[in-house]
This record gives C-alpha cells, sequence and structure tokens, in this order.
C-alpha cells in the first residue's frame, strides 16, 4: 500500500503542480471585502477536489464570516487512529505590488521555487494532503488512517468563525490527533518540528485631535497633532534595551529554563543568516536573550503599521484630525491575549496626552500553544521526516501564531504535529512568496509514509 | 470714474459668481501629477479672461513645472504707480473626499458662502482682480494706476520656477507696491492688513530597515522596526512643554520685544474660539507664549504625514521595510529656511537608531518677511478697508507662508499690501473649503476704492 502510493505520487508530480497552479490562482485574500467571492470560489474549488479524490462529504460550512470546507473518509476501521488535516485557504493581500517580479496570482515557477502568493502560506503546504490521500486511494482504494478536513479562510484574519465552529462541532471533529503543515523546515535538508507556539494580541490605534483636518500654517503650534502624540505614544512602548514598558506585560511570563535556553542554543540557527536573510544594518532586540530566543521564546511588541495626514506627493502643510497604528504582541506560555489587550487598552489611554483622545480597537487575538514531545505521533513525525530528508528533525518553538492549535489542544483535547515544509527566506506576508518545489514533492512524501506509519 | 466702477461691480455681482464657478470647476490640483492637463487648461481660462477684460499682453508662460500668467496694462501714465498684483491658481488635492458635503469641483452657494476647492485659497480671491479692473475699463475704458498681473501655478507646492521668473523678469516686473489677496480677516467686519509672514522648511524623512517587509512573527523582537525608530525620533523633536528640540532651531530667532507683545494681545483673538474652531479637547504649544504668539510669531515643527506598513483594513502581521514622515517648520524673522532644513536633517540622522538608515528630502522652503507699516500704500489700504468693512483693520502677523512676499522685497525691492478676504474657518486645505461670499464683493469694492485711491 505503501509503495503504489509512493510510486503514483511521483508519477503524478506534473499534474500535482499544474493543480497546485490552479488553485493559487484564485485570489482569496481574506482581509479585503472585495475578494469575498473569492473566498467562496476557493472554498468551492476545495470541495471539487476533495470530491474528485474520493473523499465523503466534502461540503462547504457558510459562517458569518468566510466558509470553513470539512470532509472524511472513515472506512479505515475503528483500530485505526483518526487524522484531523487542517489548512487555511485564505491568503494576505499583495500589496505593494509593484515589488512582485511576476503575477501574484499566477504562480511561475523559477530555479526550484514556485512563485506566488500562497505558495508557502499556506495553499501550497495545504495541497500536499489531497495529493496524499489521491495516492492512496487511487491506487489501494482505501487509507491507512481515518481523515477529517477542517479547512478554514480566516487564517489570516484571525476570524472569529473557526473557534465557534470547532466548538459546535466537537463530536464530528473528534480526533486522535492533528496534522497541520503550515511552518518552516530550518533548511532544505533540515526538517523541523514545532512544539511551541506563540499567542497573538493585535490592535489599532486611533488618535483624535482636531475635529477636522487642519491648515498647519494657521493651527500648527498650539495645537496637539495626533501623529506627535501616537509618536510619542508608541516610542514610550519600549526602551532603548528593547524591553517592552507596557506595565504588567511580562508578569506572567514563564522564565526560560536553562534546559529550554541550551535546547533552543543547540538549534542550528545563525544570527549571521538571520541578519542577511532580513537585510538589515544590524539586529535589535531584547537586552539579555539570543536572536533565536527573541523571535520564538520571548514575547514581542511590534508596529505593523502606521497612518495620518498628508502621504501623496509633495509637501502639503495639513495638521490632521487623525492618526492610526496597528500593534500586535506575540505572547508566550502562560501570557494571555485577553488581558494584554486589556493592558495596552488601558496603558495607550492613560500615556494620551489630555488634549487628544485615543480609542484602540481589538482586531485579533489568539493563544500560544506546547505540544508534548513524547507521544508516538510526534516520535512517528520524527521518523518519517528523518528518513526522508535525511536529517533527524530539530524541535523549535515557532515565533509565529496558529491559534487552531491551541484551539485543538482546549476543544478536542489533542495535540498537533506540526510538520512544515516552508523555508525561512519563503517571504511569507511579503512580495515574492515562494515555496520550495522539492519541498511539496517531499512534504508528500513524507506524509503518505506518515500515515502508513500512524496506520500500522 | 470711481463711481462708474463701483456700479458696475454691484450690477454684475451674479456675472461674476457664475464666472468663478467656471474657474473653480477646473481641478488645478498642482501636487498631483494626473492632473497637469488642468493646471494648462486653469491657465488658459485665466489668459482668456484676462484678454476679454481688456488687459494687454496675456499669455502662458511656460515653465519646467506649471505655467506662470501675466498680463498688464500700463496706460494710466507714468506718474501713475505701478501695482503687481499677485495670485495663484493652483489648488490643494481635496482627499479625504468623502469628507466633502459637496463636490470640489462643482462650486455650491449654501447659507451665504461659496464651498468647493480653491474658494478662498486662492482662486477666489485672485478673481477679485480682473473683476475690479473689468469695472474699470467697461465704464472709463481705462484704470487708474499701471497693473501687471503676475499668477502662478506652484503655491501650494512651493515650486521653483516662481523665483527663477521673477528673477529673471525682473525688470517686466519692475513696480511700486504688489497687491495680493490669499490671507484671511479676523470676522466679516474686521478686515486685516498682514504685515509679517513666516518661512517654511518642509522635508520629507525616509526611515530604511529590513531589506523588504518581513512576517513579524518571525522576526519581530530582534529588528528595529522603522516604524518604531521614525516614532522615537519624531517623539524627541518636542518636549512636553512644546519647546522644538532640534538642537540650533531658535538660535536665530528674534526674541518678540514687549510692544509687539502688547499689539498681538491688542488683536481680537479669542482663544476659546480658537479652540472651538479648531474642535480640540484642549491646545497645547509653547510654554511662555500665548496661543496667538505661538500660531503666528513663534516658529513651529509639525509633522504633516506619516505612513508605513499596511494601512489596510484589519490584521496584516508585518515587519515593514520602510517608514515615512513629512515634518514642516514654519520660521520667523532671522531664521534661514536652508539652515533649518541642514540641521533638521543632520540631527535626524544622528538620532537615528544605528540599525535603520534615514534620508531627508527637501520638498519645500520659503523665506519669510516684515513689510513697512508707514507706506502711502499700506495708509492707503488701512483707509478703504476701513470704509468698507466699518472697522479700521488690525495689522497681523500671519501664521502660514507665502513665499513671494520675501521674493518681491529681495529682488524687486517692492512690498506686498496683503489685504486678504478669507475668514478664519474657511477650511483651507480642509474638505469644505468655502468662502463668503459677502467679502468676495467687498473684496472688489476695496479693491476699486484702493486702486483710486493709490492713483489720485
Amino acid at each position: 500500500m505503501l509503495d503504489v502510493a509512493l510510486q503514483y505520487a511521483n508519477a503524478q508530480r506534473d499534474t500535482f503542480l499544474t493543480e497546485l497552479k490552479e488553485f493559487l490562482a484564485i485570489p482569496s485574500v481574506s482581509a479585503l471585502p472585495d475578494h469575498k467571492p473569492n473566498m467562496q470560489r476557493g472554498a468551492q474549488w476545495l470541495v471539487d477536489q476533495f470530491t474528485t479524490i474520493g473523499l465523503r462529504h466534502a461540503k462547504i460550512n457558510p459562517t458569518s464570516g468566510h466558509p470553513i470546507v470539512t470532509a472524511e473518509w472513515l472506512e479505515a476501521g475503528p483500530d485505526k487512529p483518526t487524522v484531523l488535516i487542517y489548512g487555511h485557504y485564505d491568503v494576505q493581500p499583495v500589496d505593494p505590488l509593484e515589488l512582485w517580479h511576476s503575477d501574484p496570482f499566477k504562480a511561475e515557477v523559477r530555479d526550484n521555487y514556485l512563485y506566488g502568493r500562497g505558495t508557502s502560506d499556506d495553499k501550497g503546504q495545504l495541497f500536499i494532503y489531497p495529493k496524499v490521500l489521491e495516492s492512496f486511494l487511487k491506487t489501494s482504494g482505501r487509507l491507512p488512517v481515518n481523515v477529517k478536513l477542517l479547512i478554514e479562510g480566516e487564517e489570516e484574519i484571525g476570524g472569529p468563525s473557526l473557534d465557534a465552529f470547532i466548538e459546535q462541532h466537537q463530536n464530528e471533529l473528534k480526533a486522535d490527533v492533528a496534522v497541520i503543515s503550515d511552518t518552516a523546515m530550518l533548511r532544505p535538508d533540515l526538517p523541523c518540528l514545532v512544539y511551541a507556539l506563540r499567542g497573538l494580541c493585535y490592535v489599532q490605534v486611533e488618535v483624535s485631535g482636531p475635529a477636522r483636518d487642519l491648515h498647519s500654517g494657521q493651527y500648527g503650534g498650539a495645537i496637539y497633532n495626533p501623529i506627535q502624540a501616537l509618536c510619542e505614544m508608541l516610542a514610550s512602548l519600549k526602551d532603548r534595551g528593547g524591553h517592552i514598558t507596557l506595565p504588567g506585560f511580562y508578569d506572567k511570563v514563564l522564565p526560560l529554563s536553562d534546559a529550554e535556553r541550551q535546547l533552543l542554543a543547540q538549534s542550528p540557527f545563525s544570527d549571521a543568516e538571520f541578519k542577511q536573510d532580513a537585510g538589515v544594518i544590524g539586529v535589535w532586540g531584547e537586552a539579555g536573550y539570543t536572536i533565536k530566543e527573541q523571535v520564538t521564546a520571548r514575547p514581542t511588541l511590534e508596529i505593523n503599521g502606521i497612518w495620518g495626514g498628508f502621504t501623496g506627493e509633495g509637501p502639503k502643510t495639513v495638521l490632521p484630525a487623525k492618526a492610526y497604528a496597528k500593534i500586535s504582541c506575540r505572547l508566550v506560555a502562560n501570557q494571555d491575549h485577553l488581558e494584554i489587550a486589556e493592558l495596552l487598552q488601558a496603558h495607550l489611554e492613560k500615556i494620551a496626552p489630555p488634549q487628544v483622545s485615543v480609542e484602540v480597537k481589538r482586531l485579533h487575538g489568539g493563544r500560544g500553544a506546547l505540544i508534548n514531545l513524547d507521544s508516538k505521533y510526534m516520535r512517528a513525525a520524527a521518523k518519517v521526516l528523518q528518513e526522508v530528508f535525511g536529517n533527524a528533525p530539530v524541535y523549535e518553538r515557532e515565533g509565529g501564531s496558529i491559534p487552531v492549535v491551541a484551539t485543538f489542544q482546549k476543544v478536542l483535547g489533542i495535540d498537533s504535529m506540526m510538520m512544515g515544509y516552508g523555508l525561512p527566506d519563503d517571504g511569507l506576508h511579503s512580495p515574492n512568496e515562494r515555496f520550495y518545489l522539492p519541498n511539496f514533492y517531499n512534504g508528500i512524501e513524507a506524509t503518505i509514509r506518515y500515515f502508513d506509519e500512524i496506520g500500522k
């Protein structure tokens, strides 16, 4: 059963790539209201795909936001484990478009990389699963495990639909383990198993000064410019040592143990490569922690966007009515995203100059998670990754957030195996996002082997 | 000659308004490259207007930027003074368009106000002059003074063409006095003669961090976010007492004399009205100075715009490559705009964190000016303003900048009479810019009387 599936997958490589390109061509940008019809198209494409390869009950589940796609195949027998496969078909916006070297929605292969929005995050990685299931079903007519698929369309906007859906359908979604491919390996030959994820708290700040935009030559000097106020507030959120000065921010952070700091130090992470990959003159982070610790094991606060006043070409002497910023915090174990949002809100309101008013809106929040390293599902994952990539996987804390992992733990009581096939320089959320094509095929092989292994 | 001109102007009010609306309908936005053809249309419209009313040699003078319109009528005789009339036919951009209650380029009268872009700044005020000249020429066939008209299209962008044009045509532009209507009265019954203008230094700051936009979950915490750097730099430019902390900024500022502070204190300026008009919770400015002093006699530094990262709807976890701001300083006597630009540039480069790079571009610069209060042209201006509006004019320092006044002093050796007919709440550069219609007609009457007076 294993061998014929692997042979099939190998023979179908070109077809798989052609199909993936078709999936990538649907601009399913969840953040932009104009793309709502494309979200529907993306969901329908998946339903058709799942039906075609032989899954049961493939369907679109409408939500108050973007639809969730589900399907299943439960005929492996009650003695076989049930695997819950999660992924997301929504993608990030593509701006700034002018920095793309090819159309973000016409995926293009250059030098063994597939370029396009969603190639790595997450359509390309998600598409591994139907191709794995097809490889078994078309050759043996069955799967070595039972599977349930849960594919959402609001991952990039932290939409509320998925959590509610999982709560409401916890019986239908019951499984023994979840698998998710939405993370990165360290090198093309060095796989990685993520065992910890940071939480996320994302807010938007609106500072209001004058009732309307004013002429800066007539009013400037006697009005608290909301941009000035916003800059002062944001500047005060970190000290020169990179520590976040929001009172209470670190209160619930668990200190990193020496053992864990050693584990992180052993990870093949290069400060020089990090710096080069980011393209910065120098790095800068929280004093007392290594870069690796800063980007994975420590909480952060970043300004994701800022705007206000005249931003067009040339000079315009305006003193604006409003200024805005988007701020997000990555949170580590025991920090609660709701609590941090409250702290942030209260603090920003407190430090705002009395001549302006401040409104803080919560745009997104998600819990972090910590996975048991010593389970049969984790050991099997390590085994197949080593077989396919030649090296034992590194166990990693991940800087980004995959909130569903925490929800699966809390609601379904299961751990998620984060077997990711991206690479660190895939350019997620950036122009020229890409996916290393050999990882697409190796991901399919590793997953075929994984299902075979846990189904033994 | 005076009476028939006044009668004519009075009888033609409706026609004058219809013509002004036609002028206002040309969207001559100098800052936006797309509007270049409209700048040409605006200039041509003026040439046609000047020719129609009987001026000589009306023509478009091409420049490297937007055209300058000139015309003249020099047949009053060598014993009569020559008046140089200056105005600008370019207008500010109209964004945010959604805040306008009517189309900015379809001027509309509501409650005695004419609403539309350029109604007050400066097309509406500029248009007073051809209507004055027409009123004389159509009734007496001649003018009481010689006139030269110089109408530019780069005032709102501080374009370089006008200064160069005045330098190159100083003989053709030779005159005894200049008149400009591009300022405001204090109330509909309280005229104002501006005798001092602040200079302007306008720069754009670009802070560069990573080579591309990064995922804030993967890189945040170890990279100096350029928005963070920009906020820190901008926040540090003022202390909590509203003093500008740019080293050397105040070095050449002449202290306000007690006499001048008394003159300013006598001006019918209401702090409460200022606050209400601006629509702020509270005012805030340089400690130790009154609001009136802050907005007219003291130098200022304002952030006119800021942008960077993701500014669309929803959350996007980006750590941006770049962040930008526009900053302008209003300068008072003896401050040099080139020197201040250099100070600003050097200081911003110095205070930038070493992990980012900074580029400061100069977008605009202009000198300030101080006008002799005791000339026959100033006295005549005071006389006619009192006749028309019922109150003696207040002598004012103006917060905004009209760089051409300094150029007229330096190159042509003449003072400018700034007889402005705007009102403080005209909303210049803002949505719903307006012009108080009685001031349009009273401005025409005052100017007819002024030319008659100085031509006696």
